[in-house]
């Protein structure tokens, strides 16, 4: 073997090398664009998902306001100017609620639903199916197609059902 | 030249070719990662706008309902009981509203801030200091250190002012 061959042969392993190191190199970058692509496509769903949180934690915190508005407005009034005029912040309030995509969820007469009612308590049932729920104690809200605050509700359960689940 | 020069010519164009190669993939790799970083950062810093977004599209949609529940109450009630039910109610908006970080803009003989208030009158000045505002029309609100709704007010004028300011 010469110094020709041996440079030769050090120049092709070089080419090799090189050639290895480009390939590596491309790939890491093909991952590394994939990555970024993934990354992208989650923060635009995440953006949208810090959004719905900053409504969510507003509109709960609010919906308790509400239910003490209608709690003053069922007591009901002697001064029918003032009540009138409290009957108009409350519609104002569900109307801006709807505006922001809130809607009440119905409860009394309807079947027991787990995704939106939560138990709590039962009463035997009379003349009611057993599973639908007799009574709604406090509202319940969807923001969108996503549940808000579950409704509280009492539920009539079957006469025979042991005392515990009553 | 002979073939094995040209060979040697051509083996070393091509580690050229390729350390060139190399490099430029290299440093496009670097570029990409720093875009990556930067991108992360940015959204970090996006991610709390929008959170911050959704609570303040909630919260101007409902500050009209505190501001009818306030007019309805400023007109006073013969019904006690029923008038105290709503005055809760009320306090309960504003400790909601507290909790949430928003907190009423001071305004009635405050030096008329065009940070925080907007005119939408002035009356001449009258035992009051020029550009103090004489009176609020509508409470302004901010959510943290940032304004949420800006109080419209009343300002005060030097009384010779011309028409257009006053």
């Amino acid at each position: 073997m010469d110094a020709r061959d041996s440079g030769d042969r050090l120049a092709s392993d070089e080419v090799e090398d090189l050639r290895r190191n480009l390939q590596e190199q491309e790939q890491q970058h093909l991952r590394l664009l994939a990555d970024f692509e993934n990354f992208r496509r989650r923060i635009a769903r995440e953006q949208e998902g810090a959004r719905e949180e900053g409504r969510r934690d507003t509109l709960l915190r609010l919906l308790p306001v509400l239910d003490t508005l209608e709690r003053a407005l069922a007591t009901g009034s002697t001064d029918m100017a003032f009540y009138e005029g409290v009957a108009a912040t409350h519609r104002l309030f569900l109307a801006a609620l709807r505006e922001l995509g809130v809607e009440p969820i119905e409860s009394e007469g309807r079947r027991f639903d787990p995704n939106a009612h939560e138990a709590v308590a039962t009463v035997p049932s009379e003349g009611v199916e057993p599973g639908t729920v007799a009574h709604e104690v406090r509202r319940g809200w969807r923001l969108g197609d996503e549940l808000l605050r579950a409704a509280q509700v009492v539920v009539a359960a079957h006469p025979e059902v042991p005392e515990p689940w009553r």
